[in-house]
């Protein structure tokens, strides 16, 4: 069985709401903090010391963008993935890519800056451009990425989870969510998934 | 035909070596710098305002790995990703992924400080810190992810170009490449090739 290693209020939420949706049973391992991630035994497991890592049956695998991407391919039956276009798979790929490296990197600025600097004031000041920075982010979701109903269109895919992710921690970034109608509506129509409940009742996740 | 946006010194450069390797016909537009990523011409086709883009004829492609994955699906005769594999195309997602999230996201904080702060004593504490950040990157790479002789292993994937053009910072970045001998020996392995000696000749790539 699939091993999940998760922690609360982090993007370990987004592989957890697929897995849900592929309908795979899979164990997950709760309250994976911080302090946890750096044990040896995790370590051995995934060296980045970091969540999530999903344990398979061929091996162990981190990084959200490939986390999704493997649930979408192993259960082709949950369509999950637009798998038989190349272009496509690519844009899902794309927008992913975008969540990992430019937004959810924006957001850690502002709870773990000592990732990029040693100096308290620097810190300090990182944190303070977090609500302008998500706000760009998230207004170019509004404005250009999010197709509607769901991130790609007319298909719910790995995108979909992953913007929800990444969209429960804009109240606390600062940002103006009245200025995000079109995400505030995919918010809504993703709480309204069993599978979205499920996983966010497993790792008692909040929505403010 | 395919016209890739790209700058010197950029990402790009995995993207460019990726459609020299699938033989595709394409146009290189060149010398697209900063101010040229924010006219209103380029952000019609760009919103974010940076490179690379690809513009395909199905669309505009952005983010690398998502067009490194396109060029490895649309082009399978070239085998660059292990198409039929679920779980190791998930692992090539996955190492592209960490590139993009992680150790792009370390050496940018040496030259686009701005982005995530304002003040100028920060975005210098965060220069500072980019020879540790970036050498625990590679470190990692060295130790662990890199299986060799390619980074998956026997077959040449999306991950080798990416990996060479991110390893093309790491000198300027204050990285000791002599604790990187595998590393060292996979950007040899790399320089070897017609595909990448064509794309570094375009865009005028050194190497240290």
């Amino acid at each position: 069985m699939f091993r999940l290693y998760y922690a609360p209020g982090t993007c370990t939420l987004a592989t957890h709401i697929a897995l849900e949706e592929a309908g795979v049973p899979y164990e997950a391992v709760p309250d994976f903090g911080s302090q946890a991630q750096r044990s040896p035994e995790y370590l051995a497991i995934n060296p980045k010391g970091r969540v999530p890592a999903l344990v398979t049956e061929s091996g162990t695998l981190t990084e959200t963008p490939g986390l999704l991407f493997f649930v979408a391919q192993r259960f082709p039956k949950a369509e999950l993935a637009p798998l038989s276009d190349p272009f496509a798979l690519a844009q899902v790929q794309e927008f992913n890519s975008y969540l990992c490296s430019t937004v959810h990197v924006a957001h850690a600025h502002g709870r773990r800056g000592a990732r990029w600097a040693d100096d308290a004031a620097a810190i300090e000041a990182m944190k303070r451009k977090v609500p302008a920075t998500m706000t760009e982010c998230f207004e170019l979701i509004e404005r250009k990425l999010l197709k509607g109903p769901w991130v790609m269109g007319e298909q719910y895919t790995i995108c979909d989870p992953y913007l929800f992710t990444i969209g429960t921690w804009i109240e606390g970034d600062g940002v103006d969510t009245t200025k995000l109608p079109r995400f505030m509506a995919h918010r809504k129509r993703m709480l309204a998934r069993p599978a979205v409940q499920k996983a966010m009742a497993a790792e008692g996740t909040q929505i403010p």
